[in-house]
């Protein structure tokens, strides 16, 4: 059918540009206002500092997926809400995980905890304005969301899959937060990644995309399919980069998961596998603040000896395969099937 | 012209109708998907709790004011949208002053740092959790906001009075909590007043009722007028019952407000008018986590003595007078002006 491949890149820049009008907008209201531009400002650099814009990206290309070729605007306005939602997403989350650090720079709580200088209140009203500006992410997000021009049928349904996405990210955060599950329960850990994760990397921009082109139930149901194994195959990469970065170095091996005592597949796995001694070990060594590289490097150790390391890289390969045999199957127009197919490499391969 | 009087009884019965459905419909589909129910649970405790539901009735008034007949099941939907978007609102302040109790129970976050039990975590984690229950509750008014049954037009005036709203409240609150103004600035206090309360107290909930019966400027202008002072005037009364309580003794002094270091309109006053022995004291005393009767009882009497507090209900009264001129010189409907004229008695004497 079509020969032109999607220009994931010029798309990039598209959203971007959609962001960065928007967000103009906003801080040319807040001026006028009296209010603090500083909040747009600080949304403007958490979105600056990078991110791969999968979810943008992958909006648009469930858009040509569906046979999108009109309401360019629209689709580049719902995908550059999304871009606002994952922004108000980490910010809450770091806060809730007191991260120091997101995309290279310190937290948006750090920043603004510093900005208060030493004061015995900073750092609950550091937390205070990020949540805040977290907030507002969020407002922003679906005020783009629902300024898009769609007819009301698109609308509705487009409001709808957003509307879940947001339920099913925070019921999977609250989950993740609040849970009392076993640490060694892996399903557990993969209910909370498909909830808090998987859903929302892939099958919800997906069919946020074609909902835009006006999809039926049959693509919606595909991206369904698709999106389940490849966000969770995304998410388990992510906790695995995580513990022990990435073979080509590009990202380093860190202590954030482990002194977060984060319940991922991973340490589920490995919990599962070890000895009774190993297990006291892990649980004596994750979840500590003061984890350190030496305890850190027995942790890696022990999810290697167990097997677990190489186990979790196999349940990422079997949801990349599952994803190759869902494309295959389906009737996608080439040039989409094509771009899902580079960035579901993109997605389990690695990351930045 | 109408002779009948609007039933604010029975409003406020019909909007807790439209939030019983729409939590109940909530929880049906989380306990489908396998999702957390406690939390719909949590914010239907919340609203249970008690309230005045002051915005829901502005909003019903603001409509009957515009000559609202039809659309009575839009309009209800909106007003119930303010009270789950207040919910949101006082739940994350909650967590941000880490107050105790709200409507005289264990704050969202409190109660869920208790159901966690014992653990140094205990304390981040529930705060977490009350952060994505407040979250819900904001992305549940935006939903039954957009779900609204409204034409393309009064859906998007509708939207951007919304969006102003929010966008005004969390700007309102990030001045509040990052802010670095005097502490006897009293222009600057008004102008936190102003952002965070006044306008989404009175004056938006109004205009967006007027909104669903497609008011014109006039009307919204009409509402911006008599919004303000009262919006004010109600933030300030709610700022005296903090320190001083109600003259019935329906409402206890407390300790709140001080123990926070509120910047309120009364402390900024008081400071402006106090000797600088006395500006000593209440600094001293205010803003401090283990202020007791006794230094609240002192702080009280500075307040008493600057006449700080005789100042305040100058304000109140006077913003309360402005309200019925503007009331008098404009032609809303009889039956929607005495209404209004009812809720300034409430908003500005009485709390709950």
């Amino acid at each position: 059918m079509d020969v032109q491949e999607i220009d994931l890149g010029a798309v990039r820049e598209q959203v971007d540009a959609v962001l960065e009008d928007f967000l103009t907008s906003r801080a040319r209201v807040a001026a006028g206002r009296g209010h603090p531009i500083e909040v747009v400002n600080t949304v403007r650099d958490f979105l600056a500092a990078g991110g791969k814009r999968i979810r943008a990206l992958l909006c648009v290309v469930g858009w040509h997926a569906a046979g999108g070729s009109e309401d360019r605007a629209a689709v580049l306005r719902v995908a550059a809400s999304l871009e606002l939602f994952v922004a108000f997403a980490l910010i809450h989350d770091d806060i809730m995980d007191d991260s120091a650090t997101r995309r290279g720079r310190p937290a948006v709580h750090r920043t603004l905890r510093a900005r208060l200088g030493p004061s015995p209140r900073a750092e609950r009203l550091g937390a205070g304005g990020a949540l805040l500006v977290g907030n507002l992410a969020l407002i922003w997000a679906q005020e783009l969301l629902h300024t898009a021009a769609l007819s009301v049928q698109r609308r509705r349904t487009v409001h709808a899959l957003f509307d879940a996405m947001l339920e099913e990210v925070m019921y999977g955060q609250y989950l993740d937060v609040m849970g009392t599950g076993a640490d060694d329960d892996i399903d557990a850990a993969l209910q909370i990644v498909r909830y808090k994760t998987a859903t929302a990397t892939v099958e919800r921009p997906l069919q946020l995309g074609a909902a835009v082109a006006g999809a039926d139930d049959t693509t919606l149901g595909l991206f369904t399919e698709l999106g389940l194994p490849l966000g969770e195959a995304f998410q388990i990469r992510d906790d695995l980069l995580d513990v022990f970065g990435s073979a080509d170095g590009a990202c380093a091996p860190g202590l954030g998961d482990l002194r977060e005592g984060k319940h991922t597949v991973i340490l589920a796995r490995g919990l599962r596998a070890a000895s009774a001694a190993q297990q006291r070990r892990l649980r004596h060594l994750v979840g500590r603040d003061d984890l350190d590289e030496r305890g850190a490097g027995e942790v890696r150790a022990i999810l290697e000896e167990t097997g677990a390391r190489e186990h979790t890289e196999h349940m990422i390969t079997s949801r990349y395969e599952q994803v190759l045999r869902v494309l295959d199957a389906s009737a996608l127009p080439p040039a989409a099937s094509r771009a899902l197919h580079g960035l579901a490499v993109t997605a389990t391969q690695y990351t930045s």
